[in-house]
Formats: C-alpha cells, sequence, structure tokens
C-alpha cells in the first residue's frame, strides 16, 4: 500500500528549497535520524516557515528559566491533545517520553494531565498552559498568585503561556494542513535504548 | 490618573532595545504616528519579538493570492473576538476600518459575523476561519470544496488558516500579558480623514 | 448603495403608528437627535412594544438603588456581546461611553469584562451578571453573600439579574429581526463634545 | 414542616398591593382555584409585574396566527427546561397537559422533545425555539425557510421567537429570586377531570 | 391511535424469552402491577439483558452502605436528566416519589438540584454524581475529602459514582432504542395511596 | 521507586477471591501473560464484577454481527478517549493494535478519529459511536439511515451503540476508582511480534 501523502499541500523535494531550509533540515536528519514531517510539510512557505522555526528555537532551546526540557514536551503534549492535533501529540509525545526517560508519560498526559506520574508542580503548570489554552482570556493575577507558590517565576509564567500559544498555531496549521507524523515517533522513547 | 500600563511584564525602554527593534519601531512610529503597544510589550523578549514579527510579515505583507488586505483584518477581528482579546480586536478592528473605509464593520464583524455588511465570499471565509480558531481538527475536505466553491484557491485557504492560527497565537500571548491597546486605535478609520 | 433594511421585519411609518407610540418616539427623536431603530422594529406589534418599553423604563430610568446609569449600561453591554446581539452592544455601548464618559469603556467591556478600567465592585457586578445570563440556575446564596461584600443590598441584586434578564429578551428579539443599530452610534460618546 | 417561602425576596400581602394588581390577582383565583406564585413573587416590584404581565398576555392570550394555545405552551416547557427554571416547567407543564388534553407531553417535551409524541410541524418549531434559546445569534434566513415549509408564517415565526425570548426573561428572574411552583401545579391536568 | 412502539428495536413476546428472563419479567409485573418497559425492551438480547439486570441488583437492591433507597433513586433522575432520558427520568421519578412519599422531589430534580427539597448532604451527593456524569476525569481527592465531610465513607462514593455509571449506560441504551416509558409511571407516588 | 497502586479503592489479593473471580483472572493471566488491572481493581465488589464481565463478554466475545473484533476496539478508543479514561484508552488500544495488526492505529483513533488511516464504513460507525457518547438523545433516524448506507444493519448499530454506553460505564468507574493501567499495555502491539 502506497503511503499517505504527508500533507494536503504540495510538499518540495530538498533539493528545491532555499538553502536555508535545506541546511537546517539535513542538520536534524543526521541528530534524529530522520526528517520530522513538519519541517517539510511547512516548508510549502520558506518564510512562514523560518519565522516558525525562529519561534520554536526561541522557546525550547533557550537555556535560562526553571522549566526543563522535558517539562516544556509536557506542555506541549497536553495542549496538543486539547486541540486534537496528531502530529504534535505523536511527535512531541515522543521528545516527551525520551527527555523524561518515562516510557508511561505521553499517553498519560495526553489522555488526563490529572492522572500522570508528574509532581505537584507540573500539575500547576498544565493546569495553567491548560487554561491559557481554552479561556486565556480569564488568566488572571490569582494563577500568576498559584504558580509563584509553586516556585515559577514570571518568567516561567510567560514560558508556560508562550509555548502553549506558539503550540496553538503549530497545531492549527497541523490541522489545517493534514499533517502527518512520522512512523518512527511513535516507537521512540518507549524501549530503553540498550534493549533494542 | 495614571495611565494603566500596557502589559503585565516589564516594558524595555526603546534606547534599550537591540539596533533592529528599535529601527522597525521607529519606523512603525513613523508610519503610524504613535507605536502600536504590541511593539513594546512583546519587546521583553528579543527573541521571540523577531520571530512574532517574521511571521506577522510573511502573512500580513505579502502581495500573493486573492485575499485582500481587509479581509485579512477581518479574519483576525472575528478569530479575535471569539478569543476575547481585547488589543486584537481594537488594533486590528481599527485596521480593518481604515483598510475598508467602512466605519462600522469593526464591531458588526466582533460581535456577530454573520450580521455584517460583508460578501457571501467573504462570510464563508470567516466561518472557515471560526472552525480553524475553534475546532480545528474537525476541518476536512468538505471544507477545502465549500471555499472553492466561493473562488478561494488552497493558496488562500492557507492564507485563512494560518493567519487564524497566528493569531490564536497573539491573542494569548495578548491576554497572558494583559496587553494593552493604545488608546488612538479606538477612533481611528471611524470618521472621514477631511473631516477630522 | 441601498442603506440596509433595519429589520427582517416590515418596519411602520410613523404616520401609521398608534398616537401613544408616535409620541413616545417624537420625544426621543427629539432628546437624541435620531429615532433609535429599536422603537421603529419593534413597533411591527405595538402591544408587545409598550410591555418591552414599560419594562425598560422600570428598570432604567428609576432612581432608586445604588446602580448608577453607567453601570446598569455596563450589564447591559457585557450580557448583550455574552449573547452575540449587535443592536445592543452598539446601541448600549455609545450610551454607556456617554454616561461614564470613557470613551474606551464600550469596547473593554464588551470583548473582556476582566480587562476593563473599571472598579472591584464593578467587575463583581458583571461577573454576577454574565452568571445570570449563562446558567441563572446556578445563582445560590453564595453569588448574594459575594456581592453584598461589595456593598450591593438585595435590591441592588435584583437590578443587576432583572437588567440582565430584560436585555437576555431584548438581545433575542434584535437577533431574530435582524435589526441594524443606527450608524450614529458607533461614533457617539467617543469624541469630547467640545472637539467635534 | 414550613412550607419554605415562593421567593428569596420578600412577598407582599395581598391587602398591600396597588390595586391594578390585587385585581388581577384575584381573578386568577377565581379562575384558577389558587393564585401562581409568579403574581405574588413578582409583585415586589409592581411596575415591573404591570410590564411582564402586559407582555405575557400580549403574547399568549391573542388570538392571531397559527400557534395554538397548546402549541406555545410547548415553547415555554422546551426552553424553560434547558433553562433550568423549576417554576416554569412545573407551572407551564400543568397548562400544557390542560391544553392539549394529554398527561405526558409535560415530562416528554422538558426532557427531550426530540422524543415527545408531537408533529414534526411541532418539532421543527421547537427546534427553532431551542436556536433562539441558546444560540440565537445563529438564526438565518435558512431556518425561515424551514419553518415556512412547515407552514408557518413569518408572523408565527416572531411569535416562537418572542415566547422564547420572554420565558428566556421569566427563567432568569424565577431562578434569581428562587421562586417556587405551587404545589398545585404539579397533579394538574394528569388524570381526566370525571376520574377525580 | 395506536399506542407508539416502546422501542425502536423487536420487542419480543413474553412466551418466547428464555424461561429465567420470563420468570424476573412475571415477577416484577407481580409487584408492580404491570411490567416496566425496560424489561421487554432489553430482553432483544437476553444475554445483555441478564448482565444488565445484575448489576442493576447488584447497585440497588444491596443492604450495605449509607445511602438510602430514596437517594439511590435521586442519583438516577439527577443525572438521567443531564443525559436527556425520558425512560429513566419517568420510571425512577416515580420510584423516587414513591420511596421518599414526596409528590414534588422527581421533578425538583430533574429540572435543577440546586432547588430541590433536600438535605445539604444529598446536595453535594448529586453533585458528585453529576461530575461522574459529565467530567468523571476531574474526580479527584478533594471530591473524596467534601464526600467524607457530609458523613459519606467511601464505599458510599463508590456507590454514589457506580450508580451514575450504571445509568449513564442505561440511558444511553434507551436513547439508542427509543425507549418509552409507561403510562403508569407518570403518575405513580403522586397522590396518597388513600386518596385514590 | 514503589509502583503507584493500580486503584484508588482497596484491591483484593488474587487468594481472597471468590473462586469464580479468581478461575477467570487466573485465565487471563495464562492467556495474556498478566492480569490486566481492571480485572483485579474491580472485583472490590465481586457482585458488580460479575456483571460486568458477562456484559464485556457478551458485546465483545460475541460471534455475530458485522463488527469485526478490531471495530470494536476502534470504538471503544474513541469514545475512551473522549471520556478521558487513561486505562480504556491504553489497555483497548493495545489490543487495538494486535487485532488490527496496525501499530499507528491506537494513537490516530485517540486524538482524532477523523485523520485515522481507516475505511469510510469505520469513519462513520465511529461518529455514530461519539454522538451515543455525547449526546445520545440526539439520536435519531436519520442517523440509523445513514450507517444502513455504509451496510450496518440495526444489530451491528445496537452493537456500535451498546459497546459506546458499556464503556462509557467502564471509563466513569475507572476515573472514580483512578484505575491504572498495567504498564505492559503501553508497548503491546507495536513491534511486529518477531523482532522483539
Amino acid at each position: 500500500m502506497d503511503k499517505p501523502p504527508i500533507s494536503r499541500y504540495p510538499v518540495p523535494a530538498l533539493q528545491d528549497l532555499p538553502e536555508d531550509l535545506r541546511a537546517r533540515i539535513l542538520e536534524v536528519q543526521e541528530k534524529a535520524g530522520f526528517v520530522p514531517n513538519v519541517f517539510l510539510a511547512l516548508a510549502h512557505r520558506p518564510a512562514e516557515w523560518r519565522a516558525f522555526m525562529a519561534y520554536h528555537d526561541a522557546l525550547l532551546l533557550k537555556d535560562s528559566g526553571s522549566l526543563s526540557k522535558g517539562e516544556r514536551e509536557m506542555i506541549i503534549v497536553a495542549t496538543s491533545a486539547a486541540n486534537h492535533c496528531l502530529y504534535c501529540v505523536v511527535a512531541h509525545g515522543a521528545i516527551l517520553r525520551v527527555y523524561e526517560k518515562k516510557p508511561l508519560i505521553a499517553e498519560q498526559i495526553a489522555v488526563n494531565p490529572q492522572k500522570a506520574d508528574i509532581s505537584p508542580r507540573q500539575r500547576a503548570m498544565l493546569a495553567f498552559a491548560m487554561k491559557v489554552c481554552d479561556e486565556s482570556h480569564r488568566v488572571d493575577e490569582a494563577d500568576f498568585e498559584l504558580l509563584r507558590g509553586h516556585g515559577f517565576d514570571d518568567e516561567d509564567i510567560w514560558d508556560i503561556g508562550a509555548i502553549t500559544a506558539f503550540f496553538g498555531l503549530s497545531n492549527r496549521m497541523a490541522n489545517l494542513s493534514a499533517m502527518r507524523p512520522n512512523d518512527e515517533f511513535y516507537l521512540l522513547g518507549r524501549v530503553p535504548r540498550n534493549k533494542t
């Protein structure tokens, strides 16, 4: 059977891409062993691709703040599940398992953050992310107070909100374009490396 | 009475900003007569600011496609109202009035797109934008067919969806930071230029 | 271009109206400088018109109670926005601006009462109005206690609830009849009188 | 055990009421055998009482139009159940049973109009009433077309919408004041008169 | 007029049923004076019928725990109303009236549990049942604490949740099959026995 | 680290269980290699356990009807995800992967049935299941017609609805008791047997 397409829109061939896109894609392929489909599907629009990746990197690659890389992925998985975005739940679920070295955590957070094996601090973080996702206009000072009580400072709160907001964009683009997650993501991080 | 702050977060002074941010801000001020607060409030995070503006420009300044500049603003106003984002409803409501030269259109679209004085094509465009805004996972081929029947091609549909997705991010950042629209926006485009 | 009709239903000419309707309409015209369309659109049914105006006057023209005229308009704007009623948001938004002498307040309250430049007491008043608007069956003693803590007595609470209830009726009639706000309302109260 | 109060607010004694209220109340008592609590509970505010009754009579006592008296009560019961208003479901459920001479119809319509023993025309009527009740801003020309196909003219459609709108007000006032239905209503119309 | 069918599906004749089903049905008929339609409608699938009745009996006929028989019926009526299940609201509303000897209680609980003439303990019980009915994934330790404060132990809480869960199944089967309540239920428990 | 408990309620030891429960549990263990936690967690109440398993077997082990075993699991996964039930999404997701021999299908259906790699017939089946899950009172003849057009007969439709209804019960019991899926389920069916 033919593989279903990875996007409802045309997907450019690697050789037809602007040099900066191609370079980044080859770098990711080198590191991950495959090219996550989002890099190819969004390349349909190079200018938007560049802005998307710049935003992504500003939020997820930065070193400052108290949010661990795993916690950032928790936010992505929880809010992407609320937005019913298959691409982000599957791709970031994989990254979350890898970062946290917890093979069960992605399904736990996707289905019901309340029942996940996470800390009370992380539970508060996800409750706030869900509020930004679903009803950001109700965010108020009381939410900030609550999060500060869990040790988050205001910059951390910006991070939680901004990651939620950015993946709200990402989820909608993935749903619009019927973006398909790479098969590789489904299994990633489920089995300890030395076992496979 | 003191003016309320334009953001819950610290707002950098113009002279403390990186050169590229300052240049863009001065350019906008030159053109508009004032600096829209979003340029200052988001400057709290220069890397995110740059990505945000690049995305904004890619979607709103591009010349291709069949969506007029006014139609793009209609999408922003309709979906920002659904997200209860005061900044975007007020700021882009102003821009919409100016582009369309219709002083009543912003409130019409913000309160109920169905009752606005717009064309059936624009009504279909806004209905799709609202679907991407509220339940993007239900977008399917039938939506594309419907829009094609109104003369939109698939690139236009990407534009509608992407503008909605981007302002979904923008709305959440504005709500998170309690971003305040400039007073100037409220009156802009309501009175024919030669009358004031 | 022809002006769109102000109602989906036939609108009687002034000279065809019963004397009491005509007298009131002329009085309003005298005072406001134009006839708000609700007076004409509902005149399609004189008996209902009379009851509507009597109810309106009982709630909005009375002198007793601690709710200012501006506060009553805040309730109308907030709940009419929740009901997506263009007529009431635009017409009462104008009246609100005039009463409060605050040109920004109508959009603030229509888009997100939490972010409006109002007092904590007014915020509590609007939260209760929204509860009566959206889920009146959940109103309970705790709501009364909360409002009493802000200085409202039980008669004030009846006023808040009754204004909300009456405009719930009004919003539905305006939406049913596709009632169109007068163009004049959009600009009213935005510019200090001596400036125009 | 003491009877619970019929309202959260003070209920005036009959002798303390303005003459016109007392006259109407005595007339109702004469006819029904008891005074429905709404007449007493709303008498807390005579001016509003008068407007309420005038509106009520204009919609429910009028002879024109194709809606039978039973059909008007169907609308009231269906929308009052959606608004979780005990007073109106119980009181108008009783009147509905009496008018239609169908002892089962009130529960059927309150719980699920789709499953009630009513005609397709009545089902369409209630579907429209529910739309006016829950999302009146989505009412459009297609709804009118559908109802016309069932033999309703535009005046009938106004009636359906106006009854829904008026009881939306009534439901909110009853919920606000914790209005209690008279015990008599619960049994009314359940047993053929000659059997009891 | 022909009686409407009691199910969208074929209803087996008593003589065609397996012996155990027939025996139970005759026993119920003996006791109640008529056969509640659920026994006949579900008999379309004998294996499911047996499991259904076993579950029902395990929850409703057991003697242990602090929930009275009337309280169990309150749970059924409140959650079945939320699920818009006519069969269960009418049939169990009747049983509730009989057990509690309160002719008004079924409508009170079906329309708005908050306004019913029940104890604070029963109100907390129904609030929890509604949570299990509508958003069981949000049940957490705080709910258990609250109920313990009203004197429920953890086995009682299981009972509340399990009755809600079982009637969630029952409501869906009744809605799927368009199950019709027996006419007898509507009047049951409304009039003191010695008066009829 | 200690394993978290599999239920908020006490879990009986195998040797303390009634003989019939123990026998079934040992049989399952023999077949699956481990005991799914639902068998142990629900054993807290043997009478309910028996009814639960009888219902389960009547729906899932029967040979008649056109629904394949994999399709029944699709229904369970889709509706359990809507109910945010971690146990059922994970456990039945595993069974679904095994039956369908499709390692990606569980996440696809849990996150967004519209985007799953399934047939149009299966998509219609899941749309109906979701309707029974979320708003069973709206099920009507048109739904039956639609499903018949996809080759389902009325017995199949009963099966779809009954599986949905039964897992609605199961989801609520799992959420009530904080039932934890066995770790084994997460990986099951993801890798072809001969590869591990």
